[in-house]
């Protein structure tokens, strides 16, 4: 004998989302893996103390599809209620892949999600079309740098962007190790950074827009992001990975700010690396930015010192970022880590046209002179989209 | 000709922490992987444009050690500056491995931390003495469970706690799932739950304590966590990898709530499930829950539906709740899963005598009458650690 749960109806709305799941195994192995993520991303709990009627019709999540895709991987499609997420990142990220991450041979590999739930969400503030507009860049891929690295003063990052936007760079980012350190403090090095940049933009009549990154502990946060604002940041970089994509969405979302937002994926890569299990490069770069709110997402690209991600990988971010999601808007893929001129027009044919370009080391390596540097790597993304 | 940073002077305190990382690779390739942490987890920026001096002498990271395990497998031990983590838990896990988690081949396994770094943390509130105290049991295993499913009724889940506190269950949680959903809404819940734990209470003599799960919008979550302690709650349950590790420091330390905090390990599991990559058991679930404040960690048991865990990573959990961590109290492992009471004593040769076992479906399964399997069960932990 058990202690089974009470028997009572339960009214849903009848709108369900779904994800598509890649599982491992062959074909018996792989079906119960889907039929275990209906149960442990939904009740947790045993199935069978469960009586006949509304949780078990409603709250269990529900097998659409398994299909064979190979001789051991299998793909599924689970949907669940929309009643389950409540309008809420942090349960719809924790009904697909809660507590179903610690467990092998199941990767979640994209997101199908109804009306009902993106209905919470109002995703990309700016997005593609409106970072365009904000730079007057209409259809060349966008460049993108970071002032780096940690141990310069804030005078040294400050010069620095000052010269880079002088040759017309379109984004300027703090690097993502650049916190609160003695070297170069955070509301110092945003006052001065902001400033020079500003001054190049005056100058040249440019429209540079400048990045810092906000981290820091939660006592903080909020007062850094008014400093930043305050003193004349144009944009935010955030961690999701240590704020949480919440505080992402919740700062993006912000009416008091309207910043832009690029997110960063620092600490993020344990979920994509190895394909039979974790989150598809699709859903962790693209899909969850931009429910969160971001307009840039960071990610490594195939070429460069990141060899980790395959072409295809890095085109299913920019799926994530730019597929149909509801009303939400297109955002921006912004591929790093080591990129070169020389890679310009490959990554555009991976990518897509809305692209945005972020180098640094290579920048410096080009040339002594970084304006000139820029001005020269502008002209050739100008060059071959023309051509 | 490249552009070269400027040449300063830097000071810094001399104050170092240590990571230990494990290498893919024959000595070549794990050795390089060695290096090109101490760059890209620090300056992140082409290390031969670094003039000699500061930069290069203190913010680089320091290969330390350096040997083999076997043949394909090494171990090394990177230094790092103190000032680079400027006392911030966000920047902390970014120095040790943020970027890096996008490259293969390489798992953060051990962290030794500086006192300089230590003494940014206060960690645990209580620990394992101050729940021991607060519950009124010096020496057995704790025993928890967690009130569910998805589904049922504030009511319902109010009647469940009941039952199980008048048993003597140590700690009730909310199921990480519960968050604000029409079936149980969170103020609700959290007020019903929290009013039938007290009156069980008043009826036993007994001190149950009850661990809300707060989530949600960043916007409500201060609010939601007022509430939850307004109407009674004795404890949070939190989730780190959604609303960030740092926000569970921020409420483990505050003075103005001062209750137990229970980290739930929900969308963490792709951080460990392969050794070749990602962050080990003992840091995931173990010393970085403890440098947030947590008091309890839950983690899935090596017995029970989570079988991808095994012993030694259980037990590697333990010691990175409890090894010595500067002055930072030792907390609970809190392993689930499935687990029965023929695993009580197994685990508790695995986890060691501070451990907390959280158990649901098998205590459903144990009988009908809830209040009855917790009293029978409790006396068995009460039994085996008599004799």
């Amino acid at each position: 004998m058990a202690h089974v749960l009470p028997s009572f109806p339960l009214t849903v709305g009848g709108g369900r989302f779904r994800a598509e799941y890649y599982l491992q195994g062959d074909e018996a192995t792989a079906r119960a893996r889907a039929e275990d993520i209906c149960i442990e991303q939904t009740i947790e709990f045993a199935p069978e103390l469960v009586p006949p009627g509304g949780i078990r019709e409603h709250v269990f999540g529900q097998l659409e599809v398994f299909e064979r895709l190979g001789p051991d991987t299998h793909r599924a499609i689970v949907s669940y209620a929309d009643e389950l997420v409540a309008g809420e990142l942090p349960q719809l990220v924790n009904v697909l892949f809660g507590n179903i991450s610690m467990k092998p041979g199941i990767r979640l590999a994209w997101l199908d999600l109804s009306p009902g739930v993106l209905a919470a969400f109002k995703g990309p503030r700016f997005g593609v079309a409106g970072l365009r507009a904000m730079l007057g860049v209409p259809a060349r891929p966008l460049l993108a740098t970071a002032i780096k690295p940690m141990g310069l003063s804030a005078t040294h990052l400050a010069d620095m962007a000052y010269a880079l936007a002088l040759g017309g760079m379109d984004l300027i980012k703090d690097d993502h190790g650049l916190a609160n350190q003695p070297f170069a403090p955070f509301e110092e090095r945003v006052a001065r950074v902001a400033e020079a940049i500003a001054r190049a933009n005056a100058r040249t009549g440019g429209r540079t827009l400048y990045f810092p990154n906000v981290t820091g502990p939660f006592e903080v946060m909020w007062e850094r992001i008014q400093h930043a604002r305050q003193v004349g940041a144009t944009g935010l970089l955030l961690m999701p990975a240590y704020c949480g994509l919440d505080w992402m969405r919740r700062v993006a979302e912000d009416d008091s700010l309207a910043l832009p937002v690029m997110s960063h994926p620092a600490f993020i890569g344990s979920y994509v690396l190895d394909p039979r299990f974790g989150v598809s490069h699709a859903v962790v770069h693209g899909q969850l930015q931009r429910l969160a709110g971001a307009d840039l997402s960071v990610l490594p690209n195939y070429i460069g010192r990141f060899a980790s991600y395959s072409r295809e990988d890095c085109a299913g971010v920019a799926r994530g970022c730019q597929a149909p999601l509801g009303t939400l808007r297109p955002m921006f893929p912004a591929p790093g880590g080591g990129i070169d001129v020389g890679a310009f027009e490959d990554m555009r044919a991976v990518y897509g046209p809305e692209v945005t370009y972020l180098m640094s080391s290579n920048l410096h390596r080009a040339g002594p002179n970084l304006t000139e540097t820029v001005q020269r790597f502008r002209a050739r993304l100008e060059a071959f989209v023309a051509g």
